[in-house]
């Protein structure tokens, strides 16, 4: 986590190599018939995980389902709120106003909190979803309008709540500057440019595949704060916390692989919230 | 309350009259563009309100709103808990199993709990709404499986929130044997039969429209624990609470009515829930 | 199709055995991002595809591609109409009064009927979903009073629409007496009580799962109007139509041992309604 | 309707006056529990109605109520069709692709036409509701994008199915190329550029409060082809069909004001499509 007054503990090249790093993936997105995913094995391989709030994904029974299994793992719970947008699977920008989708980000929050309080667990952090993250990344009127909306909400329900966002993006400086702790994020299977952005999904290229590959990098990454880019080049990229995926069997392979070639390279993964038992 | 280990403190013909009661209301029943009654003036009329939480009505800016007006008023705050059924109004019974309504009860507490602890706000009580109200009141194979699901889930958040439920119905049993503090209710404005039930609504009469006439009823109720019956007699009933209504201008007059000829008889009107600010 | 003034085609023991029967599968049955079995392989497999129509599943995109999958394999398309009841997939109960189901059980087949046409299709029947078909095969009060919306609706719909019923049951009674075109439906599945009817599924038993023995109990229905029953002795039953299903490899496998059964013995697969193609 | 091989009958200064013109106005806008406005009066004042389906408003009881209502009067049908966004009333830009966008809008378009089947009535014309309506009026790729979806649906739906849009919009032309019949339409209670368009809602002055004022400009529109714009001048606005609202007492008020200015002036009201009444 980088809080407003430290320095952030893995950005910046240069800097003695992080050996602690930590993994995430979101679950939990199944709804009511319908399931996506095998978080049981997601959960064993991450240290902290992303749980659906009914928005675009996360039905109640799914979401205490969830939160059950993240209990049984030690792995620590964020809530994974989302545009309203259960058809679009939260993927779909929607034109909210800044208090209508503070509103929703509170009712997420509260919703699964809700939940853990009743299991005897407890909320670690806040991961937006989907087309709300890629929203507040970009430095636009949108960005900064629903950006606002977030860090209120968060702000509002607990100013120490950690808040996940995109590596570089101006939603990171933005909650900086709101005071709230922020943890930058990596994504294992995407592609960077040589400014540190991802590579767009509509290029080629832009996803990876190969899972070696992609543990390699992240093993670069955490070790040297830095990864190759599109160019051939490397670029820094801050990665308190590295994203990857779960929801088809290859891509819990490929989480898998990341975690071994970290752990098998020294990197102790480790959640950067409190675990999820309610303190 | 009447909590599970003190006598109550309302109910019993041949007790003393009490002289503190809880006027409760339905509030924040809008849905976006939709409103529904003058919540304003039903909240300075009454001193409970309960807020709708998403499931039959209340979008998180309409709960957000209510819960503002709610803490200018000092009026407590019910988290008013529904089936998932937001075209019905939560009027149509919906046969979910056990845990799956345990799980929607406790996701609608969570949402409207995050929505108070953003606004400085509590929650006071929970009551269920419509079909789940009357459901669970009823001494039947769907009432016992569904009260269940209500209490656990009341129970597993909070042991000492106090649950709202019909005057005399199974559901406060129980609630008392669950160990839950539970609010006895009485309708200002409806029929009771010789055996202390609510004359159905299909029936006629069952519905009162004389604000004087429902005053003077309820002002008998708190004062001698009783009122009159369809067939002449007068029937003992609990009434911690009465609950009144404001989705119609009549109705917002019947409620202050109620509350005039109360406090006009000397009896105190106070919620047996702590005030809305967080404590 | 039994229509109301003729003889139906294939119940009752001592006629002469049936060559021809229907086989139909509930198909697009996912929501947005989520999918539900292997629509083509089960369309593929079938004579008629019962096609969600957004109330218990099946967005509008999802329908589209449904739709153009039965034309290409010349499958008939049916409306699977359902409570309003996204979360719990349509098996769950929802007390809705007569007109409101009416129009819900319309509104569903006019949008399915809308993408149909837009796609060169149309609906060739309907059958109820879930909770709804089960509700209204019961001879009971809630039984009488949906059937009735869902005949008011198909009625005034279009009168000559077949609609799928539970072989047996009261609705089909009440749909032959309403004038609708009535298909029988048994089960590959399940079990059968001496008496004909289903046995349910909270008895053990109640499924079937070993694929040759559906496929020869099928064979036998089609060939001679009867099932063996769960206590050794054989029972008639009606069977215009076969419902098999498709939401797990297994059940696919099965539906198509069903299949290569009926047509080795002889049988022919053919839908009761027209072709997808608008005529 | 401005068929793509006539010439628009009302657009152009300089050419006789027009005498019909058709009036329209939203209906059908409550859910469920909710109403929104009086669509009895409404619909007595208006010659086409926008009747919502279900994803912005309109559950299927109240579109079967106001299809009713529409056939009473003698009223023309449209399928007012929105972006699936109820809590926000179809206000809010929602990122749909076009395929999707193409199906919720034939999902829409079905599903009226399906309630109006079942009554005796037909749809006569489609409108695209909301930020839905703003998004494909706008020269950018959003609003291309948004418009093919929509016109792909109506065009494989029925070719000869009118669709109105704003007057002097790139939408209507795009229409217009797609050999779909276009109604241009104007509004009444609005505030015109030097270049025809709406003022924007946020500038001071863009919403007209006065009724009669607004009629007056109405006959000015009807009968000379322009308006008088914000800086004195005035502005030849196409207008096949004149938008008022009917969401309010007052906004009700003022679309008689603007009937009976148009019948006194010797304007005939005529709906440009059909009856309701199914052919």
């Amino acid at each position: 986590v980088t809080s407003p007054t430290t320095s952030p503990t893995t950005s910046g090249a240069g800097t003695a190599p992080a050996v602690v790093v930590d993994l995430n993936a979101d679950v939990g997105e199944g709804f009511g018939r319908w399931e996506l995913g095998d978080d049981a094995a997601v959960i064993a391989t991450v240290t902290s995980a992303n749980v659906a709030c009914g928005f675009h994904a996360g039905d109640p029974s799914t979401m205490a389902r969830t939160v059950r299994t993240a209990l049984e793992h030690g792995v620590a719970i964020g809530a994974h709120v989302s545009y309203r947008d259960l058809a679009g699977f939260g993927r779909r920008y929607v034109d909210a106003d800044e208090a209508e989708l503070a509103g929703d980000v509170l009712y997420q929050i509260g919703a699964l909190a809700g939940i853990c309080r009743a299991l005897g667990a407890r909320i670690g952090y806040v991961k937006p979803h989907g087309a709300l993250y890629n929203t507040i990344a970009a430095d636009d009127e949108r960005g900064h309008r629903h950006a606002r909306a977030v860090l209120s909400a968060i702000g509002q329900y607990d100013p120490a709540l950690p808040v996940v966002g995109l590596a570089g993006s101006v939603f990171l400086d933005a909650a900086r500057a709101a005071g709230q702790p922020v943890v930058a994020e990596a994504f294992a299977d995407r592609a960077y440019t040589p400014q540190g952005a991802l590579v767009s999904r509509r290029e080629p290229g832009a996803v990876l595949h190969d899972a070696d590959e992609v543990a390699e990098r992240m093993v670069s990454l955490v070790r040297t704060g830095s990864v190759p880019t599109v160019d051939g080049s490397t670029v820094a990229v801050e990665a308190d916390s590295i994203c990857v995926h779960g929801d088809s069997p290859g891509a819990v392979a490929m989480a898998w692989a990341v975690r071994e070639a970290l752990t098998g390279a020294g990197v102790e993964l480790r959640a950067f919230a409190p675990g999820p038992q309610a303190g």
